[in-house]
């Protein structure tokens, strides 16, 4: 059954013995709209928590507080939050399929897996929905907005993504008006970055190819790069902006490495070239701007299997360029 | 005399004739005030035009279109916009110091050098103070809403600096609303770098030097280093932010050598070390936050020197680390 907000503040209004759930590989948006619904929550008098995702980085240390679930917890309530299907539920949800009673989300592609889902999709983030929930109930307070200023701006890449609109930007007005300190989440998601992560986007810069006189350009990270500077995961996460942002160019390919003989790549794209009829022609897909795809071979087999299929999509739709 | 924003409304509306200046090497906020001034002023039935900046880079090209004053333009009203002081008017306002009738601005060192002076101080960016004369005559329109959406958001690093108020999310939700593409702005000025940029960035984390168990990061870059990318002064602009971003980092020095023997040093510094101290050493200044300095000598020489430098601070003040 789908449910706007007010439904949603009504029905979390009237229950209680809270459980509320994250995706997996778990953003600032989901931890955060968890972290903040859970505390309002409490603010009711309710008996709430968030359970705890086995994949949250280090990142998100500073907010989680005494939200996570202990293990023995047996909910009465089970509520999502950001979460468009069930197959993003981390594996210790798995339990929990077909047990939701709420979703809160804004995804687009969100399947209602719930017993009531109450999706937004015009809200930039999940958080601005959670904000229009709790404000019914009381007015914000810092334990709440702090949490719901790091799902907003980190799903908007700090006000700077296309899905950034103006509800966004005075959710985050009211939300900083607490007295929370924002500088500080701003500082540690978007100024700061480990030598590690600096040293991979150095690499990836100087071993770069540009193609299609600089329309093209394709970046990898191999298995060496990240044996050279120890690097994790978490050093490697949006890795592919770095070439998303350079000047003139309209494909942007970002190449990793996974494991032997084993290629991950990424393409985004502006209008005149279809990522997703690209990344087909090698068995993957996505969207027209954004699609991925696997290459079973080495890095170099990579680059000339992707070049290849770019210049067949643009040699059908006679594309000036890539 | 210093005026509030109504009285700096009222004057606009009263007079004619108008001249607008911009300070030397224009940034997005002394560019955009001085735009959305002038065609709001233009709806007024006014005559009015911007000096041209001889310093502007192409990146504000796209927003210039028909403000700037012809050669013979003969003002009756002189107003700048974003100027703390006539030290920083570029060579061809020289004629007008003295002569500024109506200064807006919001630093808090503005000098009150005009005749009548409307300082904000607390605004992140001018364009807030622009905003707030403008809709006391009409409600925005896209041709004011761009220019001062280009204002507000360079001068808060899109809303991630810690200058940014929630007043500021509140002018730039208003301004979003006139359906400007905000986030084309967005895209030019915050996740846009040219090859030559991020060939510059990767030489300087490939080159910098470590001290004090990481707490201070030293990167620098040569003549040759500029040489070897062809790079521009545009190529090079707010480069210390490469440094600053880094993990860990409480002292992040950058050294450009400017020419043969002589280098240009800025230091970073968190609240464990006073910058204007160090700085001080070697003959700068500045602040305890942000100082530099110049040292007349090689890169090497630089760094040794202010390595140096940051040591006696440290050992005078018995600091931890750098």
């Amino acid at each position: 059954m789908t449910w706007d907000h007010q439904q949603a503040a009504q029905f979390l209004h009237d229950r209680d013995g809270f459980l509320i759930l994250t995706h997996r590989r778990p953003d600032g948006d989901t931890v955060g709209c968890a972290i903040a619904l859970c505390k309002a929550l409490r603010r009711l008098g309710k008996t709430a928590y968030v359970l705890p995702n086995p994949d949250a980085t280090a990142l998100f240390d500073p907010y989680w507080g005494d939200v996570p679930a202990p293990a023995d917890f047996q909910p009465d309530t089970v509520v999502s939050a950001d979460i468009a299907s069930e197959s993003l539920f981390p594996p210790n949800a798995e339990a929990y399929k077909g047990k939701v009673d709420l979703c809160l989300d804004h995804h687009p592609s969100n399947t209602g897996f719930a017993r009531y889902n109450c999706v937004e999709a015009d809200k930039a983030a999940c958080g601005e929905l959670i904000y229009r929930i709790i404000t019914q109930w009381s007015p914000l307070d810092q334990e709440t907005a702090l949490p719901l200023y790091l799902a907003v701006s980190t799903d908007t890449g700090c006000f700077v993504y296309s899905n950034t609109t103006p509800h966004t930007h005075r959710v985050a007005a009211e939300l900083m008006e607490t007295g929370i300190d924002y500088a500080g989440v701003n500082k540690r998601h978007f100024r700061t970055k480990s030598y590690t992560r600096l040293r991979l986007e150095s690499r990836m810069v100087e071993t770069m190819d540009l193609h299609h006189s600089g329309r093209t350009a394709i970046a990898a990270l191999s298995l060496r790069d990240m044996a050279d500077f120890s690097a994790t995961e978490e050093d490697v996460e949006d890795i592919a902006a770095v070439v998303g942002q350079l000047a003139g160019v309209h494909t942007a390919v970002t190449i990793r490495e996974l494991k032997p003989g084993e290629c991950k790549l990424s393409v985004r794209t502006a209008a005149d070239l279809d990522a997703s009829r690209v990344c087909a022609l090698l068995g993957g897909g996505g969207h027209a701007a954004a699609a991925g795809c696997t290459v079973y071979g080495s890095v170099d087999d990579a680059k000339a299997a992707i070049l290849n299929a770019i210049d067949q999509v643009q040699g059908e739709t006679g594309a000036t360029g890539g």
